[in-house]
């Protein structure tokens, strides 16, 4: 990402090594960032507490954690009482989806940007390394970009929103190597679906080997606590 | 609408008299409804005690209301500590808008269909007797209707979504005889942006003005008190 010097970006940041990499660019690019974390009551929201640490770290001027409880619609791993699948990854979209979750945080993040005179967000999809995930794929992406215009009293005026997904075509790898590039500890980042009562990344879920594999495969040390090894 | 007899619809229930009207179609059309209200901590929250009326009158089989809290990225009259105008409608959007906020919505009652199984939502947004909401327009609603395909994962496997706009071309005249025709109360239905501390509608925000001279033109007796006279 380049010429955002001095403009506002609007980073989602979960607090996976994604948006942290993201939240990396962003100040690489000299962007104020206005980072926002959605409360979703997930099954790891042990994340949050790694959404605040990088929002500190990469100088946010501002940090929103906004609650937003999807267990009540449920349908998924992460939001109702359904076991985080640990055998690896397999070719279908799995349980671990929440449904529309991409659209719906995306779609706050334009309503945040609308809000605070912004036109650009960053979100860390990846359609390489992922498990499968509808909506993050670049069609998707590209698709949401179009919707913003008509969706929007600043697209009505002219406005283009853009939303940066500088992550979509890096391997795990790549994403890895891109936080050591940018001298983030990636310590601060959490991946995990499903952690341990005392509070150490499982190693098993999809999110973990996707993890895990990503260091392993940049030939850089992997400063995670997995509970079960590789 | 019609033929929806026994399926699941997702009701975008806010507790004014166009979602009192949906719901009541919806209702009419023999669907199982399963209605959505967000609390976005809106100026006008009593709202909320309207649809809570208006779903348990239309039998719906589950009524999820979601704290969502918009007055976190303020931006408008109606989640900030910015006054509700007075003075008639307006050419341009006014300051009621709020950011992104059907886009929102919308993308929550998308989640919620694909979590209960459901291919059908409706929303009550109306392109004529309205202040000119971008997110309220034909284009913008068949163009969430087409990117609900792409990001979920039931749009993958080919199902369709139907984002129903029942109300979209009728005037607020003709929405107020669609009440009377479904024999529903009026008065259940909440309409006023700004009520005054004794909780009546206030009789001059747009959104009583519309509410007022629908039922005015439609020659149906207007149940609300307005804290204002005509």
């Amino acid at each position: 990402m380049q010429g955002m010097n001095g403009k506002t970006m609007i980073v989602l940041l979960s607090g996976g090594l994604d948006s942290m990499v993201c939240a990396g660019l962003a100040r690489e690019a000299g962007a104020h960032i206005v980072a926002l974390t959605v409360d979703y009551n997930q099954r790891h929201r042990v994340e949050l507490q790694s959404a605040a640490r990088i929002a500190e770290a990469v100088g946010a001027v501002e940090h929103i954690v906004l609650p937003l409880d999807l267990t009540r619609f449920g349908g998924s791993a992460l939001t109702a009482d359904i076991d985080v699948p640990k055998d690896g990854l397999a070719d279908k979209v799995p349980i671990t989806y929440v449904p529309a979750r991409n659209l719906i945080f995306l779609s706050l993040t334009l309503g945040l940007a609308e809000a605070r005179q912004a036109q650009d967000i960053v979100i860390g999809v990846n359609a390489l390394d992922y498990s499968g995930y509808p909506d993050c794929r670049p069609d998707f992406i590209a698709g949401f970009e179009a919707l913003a215009r008509l969706a929007t009293r600043d697209g009505d005026k002219g406005v283009e929103f853009s939303i940066h997904a500088p992550l979509q075509y890096m391997t795990k790898a790549d994403i890895a190597a891109e936080a050591a590039r940018l001298g983030m500890d990636a310590a601060m980042s959490w991946s995990c679906y499903d952690p341990t009562p005392d509070g150490q990344h499982c190693g098993l879920c999809d999110s973990c080997r996707l993890r895990r594999k990503g260091f392993a495969d940049a030939g850089i040390a992997d400063p995670t606590r997995y509970a079960v090894g590789a």
